[in-house]
């Protein structure tokens, strides 16, 4: 039987120090473009967080495809991270630690990109308490995340991702 | 109304000469790479190419993920170039030309890929053909193409993408 995972009780006090969201931010995008060697090629930036939405840019020179548009590889890349790194925020606020994976994820292209690409990710705040609660509980979390880019005041990406996280086996 | 696109008479004439498919091939890592700098950041190979399969590599390292296994946007983003590549193809083999863009996708993830990428697309012979057809009288095809990622003998990514050709305008 698998065994009821429980925070370690000074995980908290040890994070607490990296919860200025500034702090988090430069945190996040330090791991994407050290540990993810795509996310460096695309130029990635964690640009900002207010506690709810993670915004994340990147320039359109290295992303564009042979249409001169933002390529659809880029576009999926920037979403599946900003999903990420959403998970992993919510996870640092909260001194939690766990390996987060992406199950599925489905795209819907509507209009092509230029310029920069600027994706944001807002979570459903009570979807997101749950399955908090139930990583504590059960040591894993499901949950579905949205993410968008627009052009103007346009639509042209909706990514939807089931994020998983396992919380560490102790 | 839109007009009826017919080919340029010539059209197969002109394009005769690089229906050698190691050619083909050749012309397509080339295009990915000159076209898309995240292809090239992520060293896809235009592996082989049967007249039905195209499979497409590329390697672990400039791929990887904070898990030191495959990256999801690097899986995403093999599988929308094989299926883009596959569709390249075809049209070209018929000495058609057109603008190729990816609508929709959803992929699946099942287990950690680990070591090279290697992606294979193979599309319904019959959709495809229906497809061509439409192109070539309407000036648009639409078509849902399926790649696929395994590790060893066991699948790892599924990916469906729902691709759109636009003939060109004369």
């Amino acid at each position: 039987m698998r065994e009821r995972w429980q925070p370690r009780p000074n995980a908290r006090a040890i994070l607490g120090a990296v919860i200025d969201r500034a702090e988090l931010l430069r945190e996040l995008e330090t791991t994407w473009h050290r540990d993810i060697p795509l996310a460096a090629a695309m130029g990635i930036a964690a640009e900002s967080y207010d506690g709810a939405v993670l915004a994340a840019r990147a320039p359109a020179q290295p992303n564009r495809n042979v249409h001169g548009t933002a390529f659809a590889g880029s576009l999926f890349s920037l979403c599946v991270l900003t999903g990420w790194g959403t998970t992993w925020l919510k996870l640092r606020e909260r001194g939690l630690t766990g390996m987060i994976v992406v199950a599925d994820s489905r795209i819907q292209y509507r209009k092509a990109v230029t310029g920069d690409l600027v994706c944001r990710c807002t979570p459903d705040a009570s979807a997101l308490e749950s399955g908090l609660a139930e990583l504590q509980s059960v040591g894993r979390l499901r949950i579905e995340l949205t993410c968008t880019i627009d052009v103007g005041d346009k639509r042209a990406v909706s990514f939807t991702g089931t994020y998983v996280v396992h919380a560490p086996k102790h």
